[in-house]
């Protein structure tokens, strides 16, 4: 059913900090910010060559990834994504196993297709988030 | 300097139970249960299309992730893991750039091939590996 590990997404206290790093010190290929004001953060892509690494930092006062940052303040990976096929045939499945899926519906997520996200206390202590390939 | 994304390593309380949902539910290719002593874990692989994810469970009384595990009883995710061209002009330059390596020798990995860890406080509070491709 999972297919590629889309991205990583490593929450940050400072997006410039974290960026320049993988820029200057690690030599990756880093894109400009992007803010996401529907989805509380803004982002910045770390291209590497089989998949990306999305560095994200709070944006607005409800952002998702405030929690997080407050008791990690150093910052941490926050979830991971895979690619499915057929996200509601995926919900169906993992619900069908007993396993929690936090938004049953589907809602649009960053990179403009549909997202569910499973209960990390079901998921090895993980975020895991699933995306329509 | 740095290359794929070798792979993300997550800490989990129990393998077989974490096994058995990448492999049923999650429907993904899932390998035997590899004993590790000299690193303290037992890791089962699952290979994903671009990349692969390593469950780890500790193995023996010093297991390098027993305290991760204290801290996280539920798992999480414990590194991610770049492929670096070579890994001593790596070491380097993290340093040159005033950043903390772990192990400065790198040590043979659990591939292996030489890894060597950077320290979490200064990479957005995420152990970071580096292997040699």
């Amino acid at each position: 059913m999972i297919g590629r590990l889309n991205h990583v997404a490593i929450a940050v206290p400072d997006l410039q900090t974290a960026a320049d790093q993988y820029r200057h010190t690690l030599g990756a290929e880093v894109s400009d910010p992007l803010t996401l004001p529907e989805h509380g953060v803004t982002t910045i892509f770390i291209k590497l060559p089989n998949t990306s690494i999305e560095l994200l930092e709070p944006l607005g006062e409800n952002s998702p990834i405030a929690g997080f940052l407050t008791k990690n303040p150093a910052g941490g990976v926050h979830h991971i994504c895979y690619e499915v096929e057929d996200i509601h045939a995926a919900v169906e499945r993992i619900a069908a196993d007993g396993y929690r899926v936090l938004n049953r519906t589907p809602k649009m997520g960053a990179h403009g297709k549909p997202v569910v996200f499973m209960h990390p206390k079901d998921f090895s202590g993980t975020l895991v988030e699933l995306e329509q390939a």
